[in-house]
């Protein structure tokens, strides 16, 4: 009953043929999606993550279900895989058992048996378990194997979401170096970054790790009641999602209170340029044909020529588009190859405990002729008076 | 080696201890719960809910893990179960197996064969079917059996934090209410909700829920392009989390643009009175002792008896607290009994499909003497020019 009425509904209706055609050739008989990124790219459908079930059961053949609680339907019935009658809507009802319900429906599509089911990666314990238990003999398995290949490679209207994303935290980036620091803690400034990330137009600020001082050596530091003073170096690293699409970008501060005296030590800013190489030379080897793991080891390498190997103690970065880290993975041992389309970050760092960490980080897109840098933000250590 | 420092420390130690017993009480040999509520409220550990396993490994009996990326070690180590020693923190590598280290450290524990173990309601698909994997012949259950009876009652310091989040709720009510709404986009005022939000201290708006004119009548709509005009109700949904414990809140607004002749009619204002008098009915039954059926019973048999019951098609409330929405639920078929420290929302509502709905939300604890109604905002609807 596919009638796609807008361009929405026929990108949504082009993804769920793709994923129907992806279950098929890997012999699972359904993709069970709750909500989130799998869902919404799905079916253009977003919706809160609480403890009620909504279920998008798509089988490998035949029409797809979205099964939502009942006072979710008339947001449900908005979405565009809704409107342009591709999938069929079920509510349930506060008392009903919807399991039960799901169950029923994948046995009417044919999945009896020890047939394989996969389930999106974020889908709750909560879910999973009771699925397990009205299904019982079937395989899980994870929605990736059939969603993979289609969300690794972002089309060029997700890629101007990624951008505009990007844009809005440059943004951010600038104001906060631009203001007062000094004498405020790590809480109240990442306040602030949350708030300028919405005032840019995020509809989510997802993180803002104001690490200062020592703080900076913690990767994901949660920012807290230390208070910022001269001679600090500050991480920031904030990011959140705009149109459901993420941002997410590092800089670095130095913060000196006017006084020359307290500005960076040449042992930092020389940590801070092997970082800074180690990034623009990942990002210059960008393109397609290059595996994600070679293109850690070009960063890596750098950073293990300059003495700190042992202290640049994460991957390389993580693919972004509706979840904050997706596929491709930078990290070593991956298979995985760049393709135009694909999106990451390009994120070294190298962390002193006890003393500072440094990170710079960018969304990279691999395009058809090398590296589309979103992210326009100067790389330069700002030292400010803050 | 519990030594135990700090008042968060005694409160953690506490509920680790309480936890295991619960454990032990139900036959189950450990508890894992990943990045969410479960695991703030028994390590006082907050952290981002990314790919990576992150995972509290409580054993029925024995000394706790705490199993972590290796970029996050130095935030967890930062939690005030790991200060106080009171978890074994863990690190795992970009290229290790986080689930076989866990397999271990419970093989070490003596959860073998067909041991029990329960995991935490929110554990990603991704971890669970990992787990699963490596863990073959366990039945899984859920950590709600052993944590419910603790997190379902707030103690003191848990419930000034719902009251602090439900006050900077208020406020943001009040100041939508006090601003211009006519012309603007129920997104636009959306993001204004967010922004305020933050500004009054969440470090999350999770949901600001604008309806406006027929949109009002689904309940969890989604804000979008339609503008705001003389004549709309709007219900505003609005909340977050500050300091980790959620608010939520709804109110009802009428725009008239100052033209007395776009007023509410006489049938809207019938409508909202029913759902207020549902609303302070359910209020005011608020005792220890009174099911949580039977609470839902009182608003819902006002509302059937103004003729609406149809058009109330959600349960009365929800627990609040770490999580959103967690026990106990005001639900029809609920064999829960209130106790004094139970927190939930009473929100009764009426939806008529195509022209309007009205909902009216407070969280309410559950006090030695009656309710305790954290919101302060009045109930009346709000008539403003916008």
């Amino acid at each position: 009953m596919a009638r796609p009425v807008t361009e929405e509904a026929t990108v949504v209706a082009d993804r769920l043929a793709r994923t129907q055609a992806a279950l098929r050739s890997t012999g699972a008989v359904a993709l069970l999606a709750g909500v989130g990124a799998d869902l919404r790219y799905l079916t253009g459908y977003s919706a809160h993550a609480l403890e009620r079930l909504t279920l998008l059961v798509l089988p490998a053949t035949g029409a797809a279900t979205l099964v939502v609680p009942r006072l979710e339907a008339m947001a449900a019935e908005a979405c565009p895989a809704a409107v342009a009658g591709l999938v069929d809507l079920v509510a349930w009802d506060e008392t009903d058992d919807p399991y039960a319900l799901v169950a029923g429906r994948l046995s009417d599509a044919g999945a009896s048996g020890a047939a394989r089911l996969l389930v999106d990666p974020g889908l709750p314990a909560r879910h999973l378990l009771a699925l397990e238990r009205v299904l019982p003999g079937r395989a899980f398995g994870l929605a990736t194997d059939a969603t993979r290949a289609l969300r690794i490679v972002k089309d060029a209207g997700e890629i101007e979401l990624l951008r505009r994303a990007a844009r809005a935290a440059d943004r951010v980036v600038a104001q906060i170096a631009a203001g007062r620091l000094i004498g405020r803690t790590e809480a109240d400034v990442s306040r602030e970054v949350r708030e300028r990330l919405v005032a840019e137009g995020h509809e989510a600020a997802s993180f803002a790790i104001v690490g200062s001082g020592p703080n900076s050596a913690s990767p994901h530091h949660d920012p807290g009641a230390r208070v910022i003073r001269p001679g600090d170096p500050i991480v920031l690293d904030i990011g959140g999602t705009l149109s459901g699409y993420g941002s997410d970008i590092t800089r670095m501060l130095w913060v000196t209170g006017g006084d020359p005296s307290r500005g960076p030590s040449e042992e930092f800013l020389a940590v801070f340029d092997l970082v800074r190489r180690a990034n623009e030379a990942a990002t210059a080897a960008v393109r397609a044909g290059v595996g994600c793991a070679a293109l850690d080891e070009v960063a890596r390498e750098i950073i293990r020529a300059g003495g700190h190997g042992d202290a640049f103690i994460h991957r390389l970065g993580h693919g972004i588009g509706l979840d904050a880290h997706e596929e491709p993975y930078l990290v070593a041992g991956s298979a995985e190859v760049l393709e135009p389309g694909h999106a990451f970050s390009i994120e070294p760092g190298i962390y002193l405990a006890g003393r500072f960490g440094v990170r710079l980080e960018d969304i990279v897109v691999c395009a058809a002729d090398g590296p589309d840098v979103l992210n326009r933000a100067p790389h330069d250590l700002m030292v400010v008076d803050g």
